[in-house]
């Protein structure tokens, strides 16, 4: 903090600082570059971002049209657990996608799957609690952590497994006597790797054997490729009481700007104490609400019609980095996200390199450092990818990466 | 928590349980009584909602018909610290409104004024600190501080002194060496209290002396009455370094649903922390910021016509309750708020019998209790009383009040 002259004249008030966990947070590894790439542009090169799962896919016609017949003329608050309507549109959803009958008061609306997540620590954790993650995991969970005050502690997923989940030998031995919860992204962001029914069961037995909650983010849901299945942790049997999941319309319509998201849960007491902290934010977005309305008519004809071109995209990639001189990863089965281990020392010091020294017929790629999505000292010289942009941007991507390993070797 | 099958099968199971935080976490006082008022409507009586600051002043016809103007085809997730046209438009007001210009980095969007108070708390406070706050106070202070897990510590305030600030020996008296903040929310939210400059200069210095952040909760600003001002804390000399201002929108332009606010501070590393925290959660609201662009244009002859219409209203419900015997209230100077006497021992079985019990020509009233806006055992026979609707509705809710207050004596 810069001292003023107040602050200097005055002792007492030297002794003003932030919180420790405001020390703490960690800045996010998808936008902490971010200035840099504004820079680049600001130089007039073109950026393209892989570092960020932002789509550029249409939200459905149905939803922006929608905003043409809002006939409020009070943009009033809505109900803190949601509007009726959108409730019930989730429910049509969740027995439509998943043919699955859930009360109104087992879905909470959220700002975001993010809000979500904030919940579901929240309400499992207290200050200094734990909770276990398969690692790599997406970057914010640690920011939430990080505001609720309990621990990340991760349990390590590799590569060469398709970063499928670790040995049960591995969760037990990470096990304290503070683990409240696990938390699995499944579709997985940054991973791209699907769990199969049996790795569900397995986890949903390690929580019930030793009183875990399972907080499963599952906002990637209908993003799986080669026909494969996203099964929901909400399907696992003997699970309701101690399963929350995480739910989100940003990937689902490519809607990422409405924040909009939902928890889902079948334990009334925690459900309770979700909507109580709910009631103190007042509403989840009312807009959005209004627009999402509607979108859960949209049936399998149009995710498989986005899945598809996800999954060329998905080929495009994998076809594309493999094809470049110590590049590594695993086939993505699931959601728009790959890690890929480069042949540089430090991943980091590579994406900022990108942005600060290198272009290529006036363009460069934007990556997202694989560091932050890790609480080990792992995955330095990896990065995550998303794979958001069309066919023909993703090319150029690759071979923009393909050229710039070159330079970067020989620097 | 209900036990399952599962549950009583194995007993490492019934360890699970929700954190400590989420079983303190308080329902709203606003919020909690709105089954009843359901039901109540069920039974097909009128509930007139005095119980929440909702306004039915029309939100401005510039921001509702901005919806019709979305061009964007994809709903994208905004800068975390909000789109630059949305802080253009900020920086706008806060010139227009206070003569101050201040920079990009200093304004952050927030998910309504409330995430701009959770950012606050969590940005002083670590697990175990405290706040002090000016009792009685806005309830959801209470929620942000059990999720921050932070202690509100009261300094109570006196009706008879129309709730202004108390005396410097009550607020020395009540600090700890972990006193980490002040809040105030002026104009104030139960109060209807404006704060002079005197009294800002006092607390500022207080915050100086003992090196503490002042939370200035501001989201009523432009409604204070019979030619008061309301003074920013973002204009008390001095105190740049350790003032944060929550701003909001949605009293401003009765926009309570779009969920749109900004923290104000000029502490750069306050700042910093803040917008990691909001990296954390990507994005305020997309669709609320793209409507807000323009209202930084609506001058004070907008404000005026709006405030005229508070002040009338606020005349309505002073003379209205003060002709009921045993009714005792302050004028309230700003905001739409007031703290109520009733003659009733226990002002939260009124307001449930009131919804539960009673109706007169098919109608009733819906009161906030005040003990929800203290943590002292005070203002147990006070209400919470919003006067945001229209000037008859308010007659008819008065003139319901004055005979259930009769009804109830007599029960």
């Amino acid at each position: 903090m810069t001292l003023t002259i107040d602050d200097v004249m005055n002792p007492a008030a030297r002794g003003r600082s932030l919180s420790r966990r405001a020390e703490e947070m960690p800045a996010s590894p998808i936008r902490k570059l971010a200035p840099l790439a504004e820079l680049a542009k600001a130089r007039g090169t073109r950026v393209y971002h892989l570092n960020i799962g932002q789509p550029d896919i249409e939200t459905p016609a149905c939803m922006r049209d929608r905003l043409k017949t809002l006939e409020s003329t009070v943009l009033e608050y809505s109900p803190s657990s949601g509007t009726p309507e959108f409730i019930r549109s989730l429910q049509s959803y969740y027995e439509r996608r998943l043919g699955m009958q859930l009360a109104a008061g087992q879905i909470l609306a959220t700002t975001g799957g993010s809000e979500a997540i904030l919940f579901s620590f929240m309400a499992v954790c207290d200050q200094g609690d734990d909770i276990m993650v398969v690692e790599p995991f997406y970057a914010n969970y640690r920011a939430f952590a990080a505001m609720a005050g309990c621990n990340i502690v991760p349990v390590v997923s590799r590569g060469r497994d398709g970063f499928h989940l670790p040995p049960r030998e591995l969760w037990e031995r990470a096990l304290t006597p503070r683990t409240k919860a696990v938390i699995l992204c499944n579709p997985g962001n940054p991973t791209g790797t699907v769990y199969n029914r049996e790795e569900l069961d397995d986890i949903a037995n390690f929580c019930r054997e030793h009183g875990l909650f399972l907080i499963s983010d599952e906002v990637y849901r209908e993003f799986v490729y080669d026909g494969r299945k996203a099964i929901s942790a909400l399907e696992i049997e003997g699970a309701e009481e101690f399963v929350i999941v995480v739910d989100s319309l940003s990937k689902r319509y490519s809607a990422c700007g409405i924040r909009l998201g939902a928890l889902v849960t079948r334990n009334g007491e925690l459900y309770d104490a979700c909507l109580r902290m709910a009631q103190g934010r007042l509403s989840p977005p009312g807009l959005a609400q209004f627009i999402a309305i509607g979108a859960e008519s949209l049936g399998d004809d149009y995710t498989r019609g986005v899945v598809e071109e996800y999954q060329r995209r998905r080929d495009v990639l994998f076809e594309g980095l493999t094809s470049i001189p110590g590049v590594f990863l695993q086939k993505p089965e699931g959601a728009f996200y790959c890690i890929a281990k480069l042949p540089v020392e430090d991943a980091e010091d590579f994406a900022v390199w990108l942005l600060t020294d290198f272009s290529h017929e006036g363009a460069t790629v934007m990556l997202a450092p694989a560091n932050g999505f890790y609480v080990s000292p792992l995955g330095k010289s990896e990065v995550r990818i998303a794979y958001v942009l069309k066919e023909e941007d993703l090319r150029t991507s690759i071979q923009l990466l393909r050229v710039a390993l070159e330079q970067y070797r020989l620097k």
